[in-house]
């Protein structure tokens, strides 16, 4: 999971305490006393050569009489390290995962190097939380300059946000564009135009949808992709059915055209599909280059699915009512 | 700050360890040695009658001399806690202010009722940020929902995101109304109807900055509200601006309407602030209904903003264009 984010090496702590398996409870007690560690609330056991076994914490330390090996009260099973180069957001995954408050860091030949203590972990967790909002819309990524986005002036905030907004507005011209060379027949056809809001919006409704969950899936649990994949794009077109099947009556209803009515509903059917496709896609081609996910489904994948939302609209149209 | 949220009273461990601020560490390290705690990772300072008024990190005690009092340790100075009732997303946000990887839950009284451990701050704030993410897209927000809205069989999928996006569906309604409405003066000047898509994405894009930064605000830190407010206007109101200032004479160019690119680049900057306005009040009326803030910057939200954008548009067209 190589990413441009920050990596755990930066919250490594050193001094933490270490012991054999077969140490007892009462020695390993005694002998941490006096001692100055960075963090003291859990105690790794290692091999002679440095490799980590298990993990046993102070409270279960601290409770254990005196004779007991600390092998007995260790969490070994499923020992939870990551590398020194893990990116910060993956390290508190596989720190939730393991359900204790600490996670070891060992080198490529599984040698424990030292930890990420609990309080780096809850920074991580609530700086992953505000950089994914940030991502999502537009606000530029760096956290000096997330936080500047916030508390600096109005026209420093402004140029922090203007970036991906103009990127955004080069975007909905090509919109525009695509608009216009269907002039005539819109001409003819003006009632064409008084969906354009709703089909957009609903598609981006749907797409953003698929964004989180691929956000999710990418980023803060480890799901299998493929599977999420079929089942998102099952969930789309069955969301874009749906809605396409209530608003044909509707649409037929008030405008009294059949045609104008499949168009609605056919094009809300496509446009989820399309929009979901593009809601798992754009996230997961940001996480693949080495950037954060949550950058997928910012104000660019956001005008990237509106463009193919208004093209399956015009081009359907196209069909049944031009 | 009650939302409807859950309450650290669900997170809650009593069996911690507690002690005398005169306690020596020799005394407290013997006195702690073959209790059975639910967290050993601090202890906590109380006065004769239960106050909370200090907390020494375990590391802090084993690694002081014998004879040291705990009161010369402790983090006396700034005593964090919050009440059995807090919300749970409060909690964590005053966990991270207070530096440590633990937080006491005192009564109203200020008597020590036990901790939230950094192993339930953790989940806390991974699930904090999941909700977030859910609730900004409209999918349901009770934990098992939201878990089976990304694992379970699509038709059961699309059932947790269909009710946020009928209630938007509604709304959409309400814009092809509304713009029905322009039909006549619509199909006199078609080029009209060219830039709708780009004035709703960019407003809302605009306005979904300020979401986040409310959300921000309201539940991630603890920033004053009203300079966030008028900042986040001025911001609004300037990007809209300069977006406005920048679209003008490329309509102009390509269209060879002062009239269209005058329309076109005002309503950019009025729908600019009146979105970023709506992205302010909408997540802040939420939370004062005790809701998740980022419930407000769902589809239902956006579709709120879309109207009006769509509205400021065509009221500057009849000006201008009509």
């Amino acid at each position: 999971m190589a990413t441009n984010g920050q990596t755990v090496g930066r919250y490594l702590v050193t001094s933490v305490p270490v012991a054999r398996s077969r140490e007892s409870a009462g020695e390993a007690r005694g002998r941490l006393i006096g001692q100055r560690f960075d963090d003291a609330s859990h105690v790794f056991l290692l091999t002679e050569d440095g490799r980590l076994i298990g993990v046993v914490a102070i409270r279960d330390l601290l409770g254990a009489p005196e004779s007991t090996p600390l092998h007995d009260i260790a969490r070994t099973a499923e020992v939870y390290s990551v590398p020194l180069g893990a990116d910060r957001e993956y390290a508190a995954t596989v720190a939730i995962h393991s359900g204790l408050s600490i996670l070891a860091v060992c080198d490529a030949e599984g040698r424990f190097l030292g930890a990420v203590p609990a309080r780096a972990l809850m920074t991580i967790l609530r700086d992953e939380h505000l950089e994914d909002l940030h991502h999502m819309v537009g606000i530029l990524g760096k956290s000096e300059a997330a936080r500047d986005a916030l508390t600096a002036a109005p026209h420093r905030r402004a140029l922090y946000r203007l970036p991906w907004l103009l990127v955004g507005m080069a975007g909905s011209a090509a919109a525009t564009a695509m608009m216009s060379r269907f002039e005539t027949a819109l001409s003819a056809h003006i009632a064409v135009a008084f969906f354009i809001p709703a089909i957009v919006y609903l598609a981006d409704s749907v797409g953003t949808q698929s964004e989180v969950v691929v956000i999710r899936g990418l980023s803060l649990t480890d799901s299998a992709l493929l599977p999420l994949f079929a089942g998102e794009l099952g969930t789309g077109a069955l969301l874009g059915a749906m809605l396409g099947c209530l608003a044909f009556p509707i649409v037929w209803f008030f405008f009294s055209s059949v045609g104008l009515a499949a168009t609605v509903g056919i094009s809300l059917a496509v446009a989820s599909t399309i929009a979901t496709t593009f809601g798992f896609l754009m996230p997961w081609i940001f996480a693949r280059l080495g950037y954060d996910a949550a950058l997928g489904s910012g104000p660019v994948a956001t005008v990237v699915q509106d463009t193919f939302s208004l093209l399956t609209y015009f081009v359907v149209a196209s069909w049944l009512v031009f």
